[in-house]
């Protein structure tokens, strides 16, 4: 049982990361197996297909994401300060794994959105999930700061599609031009988005 | 010499359309023939090589668009009007894709940057010239109206690429939704990060 679950956890490990370095498309079966060092054989008893292996892969990593977005957005925090948080620390996530692996790998989610989502449908519906979730738990912070009077938006649901969109575009630069730097925009867009009064907003460390 | 330059001609318009609906990693040049109705011993004879091919679409597709943009952008109305009228088209351009394919099939810039800009150099070479250019030209818009009082931005680069970026995040969230309606948001997410006075701007269509 322990070898079982080790070998499952091997695939997953290894599926995440050719993923993230080539996409889904480019991948193998058998290069997956050969990277996670278990025969091809067990492949197919843990997952059906190579799609629902990019499944459990979506599903692992937002597991990891939703959990960090959960302790930052659903802190004790003011409501803007909390958002301050998530894009530095999106920032901060992605100039370490550039360090670590030379490249701005980007955003899983968005890499396989657009590879992928007009062909697949059951990973469509998954990373529709996923940005439906990270809409919701945004648009809920930004709803608490307009209920203090801090945003002056109609519509917190829209508000919180454009400044996930805001994020996911930097970061698409951040990849192609392998810079990290640009995405200290975030939350001086973010504010813009908001129609934040500046003056209000103390920063993020204080 | 005519049948010639036609077979190449053939050769693009099918990679273009494939690409636009599964991306680069997962065509062959043997499919793209076949799509293409040409015998694949003249596909070298023009493209050295798959990676030279999608150059070519890239380049093609870019000098359309360029175009487009330049109509927008440099003609006489003032230069909000200008931005506006291209996120208005760009939103049009999208939905009547998908009217015509049934679904949306986003921005082939974007798509390829998240699919392949760490993966071959030439490629992300060439998308970051497009989108250098895209960005020189909206900076230059943003350039004129500060120049006439009417946004109040520090930085215009920035700005520009702000306005891509959200452009780009919010083309990824109609690809994924196939809905174009969220485009909407476009010119009103443009105006705050660009700290329009929304009083000063008349509708596009005026």
């Amino acid at each position: 049982m322990g070898r079982t679950s080790d070998a499952k956890e091997k695939i997953l490990t290894a599926a995440h990361s050719l993923i993230e370095q080539r996409g889904y498309t480019a991948l193998g079966v058998a290069e997956i197996c050969k990277a996670a060092g278990v025969p091809k054989g067990s492949f197919y008893y843990f997952f059906e297909s190579k799609e629902a292996l990019a499944l459990a892969v979506i599903d692992q990593q937002w597991e990891i994401q939703r959990s960090d977005w959960t302790r930052v957005l659903r802190d004790n925090a003011e409501p803007l300060q909390r958002l301050r948080r998530l894009l530095e620390e999106t920032e901060a996530d992605l100039r370490e794994g550039q360090q670590s692996c030379g490249t701005v790998s980007g955003c899983m989610f968005g890499n396989l959105t657009l590879e992928l989502s007009n062909q697949t449908r059951p990973i469509r519906e998954r990373l529709q999930e996923v940005f439906d979730a990270q809409l919701k738990m945004v648009d809920d912070v930004i709803a608490e700061a307009r209920e203090r009077g801090e945003v002056s938006v109609h519509d917190t649901r829209e508000a919180a599609r454009s400044i996930v969109a805001q994020l996911e575009g930097q970061v698409l630069f951040a990849k192609l031009y392998n810079n990290t730097r640009h995405l200290e925009a975030l939350w001086e867009n973010c504010q813009s988005l908001l129609s934040v009064s500046r003056t209000d907003t103390a920063p993020a460390s204080s």
